[in-house]
């Protein structure tokens, strides 16, 4: 039991407690697979006794190493629902604890060059390493780090032949999901309302979107409308498809952000979400469940997520190969009231 | 301008480019007051041409500093909605890398033994100081910290005669600004809706109701109900208040989770919130504004407050006084469609 309130212990007094030499308790902390197996014990029982605990930066510079990992966070928009950004960090934070690592959080100097941010961490080897999210596939900061050999892992999938390690999102399992579920409820005229093309996530959420309805047969005209992921903007397409002389019945949005924009849109011309239009969002952001009516959302396993980029990242710095280099995960759905049954015809005119 | 993909500029670069001593570069670096003004710009300017950064971890060593501030992260809780992590993370790292630290975030190995992990990560030099955040009057980590002279300050208000730094919104008028916008709409009975007493900030924000109904005159019998800051719980406890014989016509909530369940109970009873009653929340989470009625809240200003808590950490880890010690900061009032006028009285029986 670490002894309290008394003089730090120092490595001498482990040996000391030990018998052993200072050498033989500095091996235990970094090389421990050089110790026989009774002496290692000897000096654990000793460290733990003690309480000692090594200078994290006398064996930083010893190990050229910080124990740390960088994650960049991004700044909250209040036209935009946030990410899950307490779940990821809170999981990313307890498994880089156990594998002994502890993690910084930075902002850039300036958003324009973010590169020079995460340059300045590793020539002042701040950190080992970077926890990467949000990366798109031209990811500029993912190839700085891969041209520069710094080790980092990516929530975001990144080109086959980079050879980068990465955790994903299945994104167009996800919305097939909300497809497979309006198309059980009776829907057929089942709009997608997401970002411009060209972005990563965007543009797989859409292609998991169109295959599932051509799985499903519903291969006419696809209605298809485009926003940028801001609540007011989302609401202004969602009144566009709304308009149309054939509208949809049922509307599978890229985010909870656009799906806001939908109800919203919804609510202005009297239509009524989970009723006679069904809704479904992307992300299970917290305010899902608040929403009236709650939403329905695809939910990404952001806790897994965590622990995996961890478990690369921590095997990588410690010049291993990870047993896993790309992983996609499997998102579920969330089914709450947004996401109603088609409603029965009215009378025939 | 930094040299692009070169190897890394060394101390004796620096040196040699400013053509002074090693030993100049370097107090250039730790201890620029010793410097001739012209000699420092001298160095500067190689430093910057070279693009040189010292090692963190070498500089670590010699100054036993870190350059890192710790702050302990929460999880989240489904039926509680998020704090604003985002907004006060994010403006404490900006706030932080202005002033040249960076922000590690941490779980503890054992919510019961909290202060476990605060003492390893002090023994083991790894953080300088800790920025807390919802610290209690009472706090067992601002104690033991203090108790232990590791630089630390709280975002929540400290006893005075600790002597330590803190910044806090004032919450008793956050909430008397609710009970006069209330009033100004003219409501008379206005209940609250907290905690159980014994908890600093619930028991602030109580108090400020109170007195704002006795500044106001409304000194009948107050109704004042109670609940854990569970959405659930909430609504049941909003539920007893609406069943009251004479139930209020506005409800100040202690948080926007708790203003949640009141929502949830009016509407399930056919109580028109922003008609038939009043509701006011507090903390203003992102999800006030997506809420249905949109929900009016109690803002307080965290981008300030984490500005202010790194100012005053930072200033005391280079060994100064920070000028101010204890700061209250003012909340204000985001008024949406949930605070609506007293509704006529219908006509007398």
């Amino acid at each position: 039991m670490p002894r309290k309130d008394a003089r730090r212990a120092t490595l001498n007094d482990v040996a000391r407690v030990a018998g052993v030499s200072r050498q033989t308790v500095s091996n235990a902390l970094n090389a421990p697979h050089l110790l026989r197996p009774d002496t290692l014990a000897q000096v654990r029982t000793a460290i733990d006794r003690l309480g000692y605990r090594p200078n994290r930066n006398a064996r930083s510079l010893r190990t050229r190493r910080s124990c740390l990992i960088g994650y960049r966070i991004y700044p909250s928009h209040p036209d935009r629902l946030g990410w899950v950004l307490d779940r990821f960090l809170h999981a990313v934070a307890d498994a880089a604890r156990v594998a002994g690592y502890h993690l910084v959080v930075f902002t850039p100097d300036d958003e324009a060059r973010e590169v020079d941010t995460y340059t300045a961490l590793v020539q002042t080897r701040s950190v080992d390493g970077f926890l990467l999210s949000g990366v798109r596939h031209e990811d500029e900061v993912a190839r700085w780090l891969h041209r520069r050999k710094v080790p980092f892992v990516a929530y975001g999938r990144l080109p086959e032949e980079s050879g980068d390690a990465w955790v994903d999102v299945d994104n167009a399992a996800g919305t097939a999901l909300a497809v497979d579920h309006l198309v059980a409820l009776g829907h057929r005229r089942i709009a997608f309302l997401g970002w411009a093309e060209g972005d990563r996530i965007g543009d797989e959420r859409a292609r998991g979107w169109r295959a599932a309805m051509e799985r499903h047969g519903l291969t006419g005209p696809l209605i298809r409308g485009h926003t940028p992921d801001r609540i007011p903007a989302a609401r202004a397409a969602a009144e566009r498809l709304l308009e149309l002389a054939d509208p949809p019945t049922a509307v599978v949005a890229a985010s909870d952000t656009i799906a806001v924009g939908v109800l919203q849109a919804a609510r202005a011309r009297g239509v009524s979400v989970g009723r006679d239009l069904a809704v479904v969002g992307f992300d299970d952001t917290p305010s899902a469940a608040l929403l009236t009516p709650t939403l329905t959302s695809v939910s990404q396993p952001v806790e897994e997520a965590a622990r995996l980029l961890v478990d690369m990242l921590v095997t990588r710095l410690a010049g291993h190969r990870p047993s896993r280099r790309a992983v996609l995960l499997e998102p579920t759905l969330v089914v709450r009231e947004s996401s109603c049954p088609l409603p029965a015809p009215v009378a025939e005119s």
